[in-house]
């Protein structure tokens, strides 16, 4: 059996976990503790020497790590792949866009803002700067969806599994998502996929 | 004929200038200078509402934006692209590494040290960790290459161009590689594949 290193409250775990339960592949959960430094032991950098959760134990003992690595790895041949070389291409450009121009400001500010005691100078000092970018992020976003159902190809698919994932929890990093009517009624249509777990769902 | 929107000295549009060069593919050059907000019009925008190069225009009139994107899609069914499941899982597990834990900091530390007149506030307070996870993400490179000739299957792909773009610059950003031979054997090794074109080479 394949056996996930994760940490419940990652939007990128999640990411893994989601793409499992739409899939129903069976898996062992371990929970590593990444505010406990659980990621950077030595035990741990033999499986993902950038020592980063969600790190992936295939059946063959080989790990995998990279959020989206690891979905397109799982869903390869299945319902929620691209099915075509366009959507192919149009589904890493959203997943790209999400770790390059999302998840760095709205994963960021929520985890400063949901799991930090107290910023740092330099954290109170970046803040503003990252919380106009995320809502960047969401304003390409909203206008994407105003004329679509899901981001690739109508049809549910990696594309909205990776951008879900955080954006679902963006209010906690202090986002107001009140001006984005669309990327909330997407939020909804995601949530409501058959086969949807939550964030917090152990397997 | 594809056109491909782009700045030279952009590592992200480096990958894809490298990969149409490996492949022979002919396209059309447009230059965009983004220190003059040159992909923020109106006009950019409408083929990328992300504001950013490298963007392609497709032979179908559509645009694909995302180094990682744009690379993957040239290269289906090419000598450049992995060969099978578990090597499409390693490519784009460094592909992703390379947009999240290198990029962030090795290119953006080359671009505030080498192109901006003058840091800001923010930018000198933030300096030391950029370097400093730059030479995190460089020893991890280091660690997967001291027992490899390149990144996936000892063959090289996608994830060396994906990994050579900026890295192959770093000293620009005031990284010293001297305490990297792997990474430096490596480095050549990219650069003498037949092929090969540097950064500033125009089509």
């Amino acid at each position: 059996m394949m056996t996930l290193y994760d940490y419940l409250d990652s939007g990128n775990g999640y990411k893994v976990r989601l793409v499992l339960a739409h899939l129903g592949l069976p898996y062992k959960l371990v929970e590593c503790d990444i505010l406990k430094g659980e990621t950077r032991t030595p035990e741990f950098l033999a499986k993902n020497p950038n020592g980063r959760i969600p790190t992936l134990q295939l059946e063959d003992g080989s790990h995998l790590s990279e959020s989206g690595a690891i979905v397109w790895y799982l869903t390869e041949g299945t319902k929620l792949a691209p099915r075509d070389r366009k959507a192919r291409g149009e589904t890493l450009q959203w997943m790209f866009f999400e770790q390059y121009s999302h998840e760095p400001y709205i994963a960021v500010a929520r985890f400063w803002r949901h799991y930090l005691p107290k910023l740092s100078p330099l954290q109170e000092m970046d803040l503003p700067e990252r919380m106009a970018k995320g809502y960047a992020a969401l304003g390409v976003m909203e206008q994407h969806l105003a004329r679509r159902r899901f981001f690739v190809d109508e049809q549910f698919g990696l594309a909205d599994i990776a951008l879900y994932a955080y954006t679902h929890v963006a209010g906690e990093g202090g986002f107001n998502l009140d001006n984005f009517p669309h990327v909330n009624t997407w939020l909804a249509r995601v949530a409501n996929q058959p086969g949807h777990v939550t964030i917090s769902h152990r397997n």
